[in-house]
């Protein structure tokens, strides 16, 4: 048994990675009482539906679960920004009729508050995790004060150590690999991402605390080797996204099961920060990164909601790269 | 004992990188005689110096030993970009008082050819490896006549098939986290290139031939962690740049020993290809992309030797790569 068994109370050292828009309840549920670590993902949930859907966890399973937030800065309404995007999106919108006026401006991506820390009260989830960082100290003590087990996302040594040093119980290092959002919040320079194969042993290595590997595992061999380069569990995503208990869009399971899912790249154009996806036409089309915060849209927002943060000097940092990778 | 073991006749399942400008015989020799493989990398040496090479390791090993080429298409030369690049490196030159004008046009890489062929006629190796695909039909069949076991490097799964159809005995899937040259050759696409991890068990069930492990591999549980993927070996490269056996210089050795070493980057300022590499001067100012073929400079020649491949339509599908990633 591993440490991370044994912390958590789970009879696999299985995360089911929390993947907001394509899962709720009942991947969680199901994942939980199986013996791994079910994951409910809340970036795309108000507190109503998120206590709905913690109410549904509860009545279901008995075993641990995992709450999930982000923890960005909200960039801030930009205008000009909303106008270029809609014109750039403009002949879409004409070929699939999509009438413009009436796409919601949608909830976003949320970052963890108070508001969400209330809910939380109400559960005491026996695990929650963060991707981009942790909230606020106070924020952490209050999610620590409810018993909780805290996990969040590194994706280079110094970001491990940040993470030990303000409060995680365990680190999940995210490979290159990983689909979804890059958790990166240290630094926006995309060449300080590495490989999973490479990246979990440096973590192992940094902090004390176990080290949960993600990013490229989705069968049993590539568990076993997670576990020969130190990692106390691993965390699994993507291997869900065609079961059953996933709300994954029959559109986007003919996708995963083709061969176009054999080329997947990092991209910014979806939400603002950089996630890994399959490359599809808006991918070849829009480009792979856009201007740090560009795609706060209302056409990204209907299509995968806008996030990011709005600190100016990372901002700046992050146009430098793009600026670097031309 | 992995196929490869028993194919090459080797103790141990781990092929010693080759490395061109930074080892010799000397390293090849000690990693053989200890029960790896040793490999001499010949893309910049000339026939003479191969021999001599060649002649050292056949003198001081019974071991099998591998060989090394690159081949590539060698660019043309280019006046204009030549001028521009020394413009561009003027300000170096001033500052650390280097005559331009006594700048060697240097010997650049060279391609696997005839010549190179009738050199390995006289030692017959017992391995002989290709960088960026294969040779001509003519010459891998002239490689194969000699009784050499062929290896080739593959980064994503078309250019495993590719290799396995054209004639390469064993396949080195060389994941994104590897040192040097990334050995793409059918796109010059960087979203292909994908972590070790998620690579190598692709490429094991792409191809029914033995599998060889490369990328972030420096340790003995990085070794088992690829076996638990499925490779059959491994290949290690920047673990044996501080052996007393190997060429690097000072300056180099101190900065894989500093802290630097921990941000590595994809960059092709220094021969026209994408390598990884140390975060240094030269990329942060130079930045990490030049145009395809724009490092065809004496500057460029002489800190690192130009190296390219000349097909246009590759050069054009390098290009939008890089105006993809703005």
């Amino acid at each position: 048994m591993t440490s991370l068994q044994s912390r958590l109370g789970i009879e696999f050292p299985l995360i089911q990675a929390p993947m907001a828009g394509v899962q709720g309840s009942a991947l969680a549920v199901a994942v939980s009482n199986a013996g791994g670590l079910g994951s409910l993902p809340c970036a795309m949930l108000g507190p109503d539906e998120m206590r709905a859907e913690l109410r549904t966890i509860a009545s279901q399973t008995s075993k641990p679960y995992n709450v999930n937030f982000f923890c960005h800065a909200p960039p801030d309404a930009d205008r000009a920004r909303e106008a270029a995007w809609r014109t750039r999106l403009a002949p879409y919108y004409r070929e699939y009729e999509i009438d413009s006026a009436a796409i919601p401006t949608g909830p976003g991506r949320r970052p963890f508050d108070e508001t969400a820390l209330d809910v939380l009260t109400e559960f005491r989830p026996a695990v929650v995790s963060f991707h981009f960082g942790l909230p606020s100290e106070a924020l952490v003590a209050a999610v620590r004060a409810l018993g909780a087990t805290i996990l969040a996302s590194a994706t280079t040594i110094d970001e491990a150590r940040w993470l030990d040093e303000h409060g995680a119980d365990a680190i999940i290092a995210q490979g290159y690999e990983a689909g979804g959002h890059r958790g990166l919040f240290l630094s926006d320079d995309l060449t300080t991402q590495v490989g999973t194969l490479a990246l979990v042993p440096q973590i192992v290595s940094a902090v004390k605390k176990p080290v949960i590997a993600a990013g490229g595992i989705a069968d049993a061999n590539a568990i076993a080797a997670a576990m020969k380069l130190g990692a106390a569990g691993v965390q699994v995503g993507t291997a869900y996204l065609l079961c059953p208990e996933a709300t994954t869009r029959a559109v986007h399971r003919a996708a995963l099961k083709g061969e176009r899912a054999r080329h997947t790249a990092l991209t910014n154009v979806f939400t603002g920060r950089p996630a890994r996806g399959i490359v599809n036409r808006a991918i070849k089309e829009l480009g792979t990164h856009q201007l740090w915060g560009a795609s706060i849209s209302a056409g990204c927002r209907r299509h995968g909601a806008a996030m990011g943060r709005g600190r100016k000097a990372r901002q700046r940092r992050f146009l430098a790269t793009v600026v670097r990778t031309k």
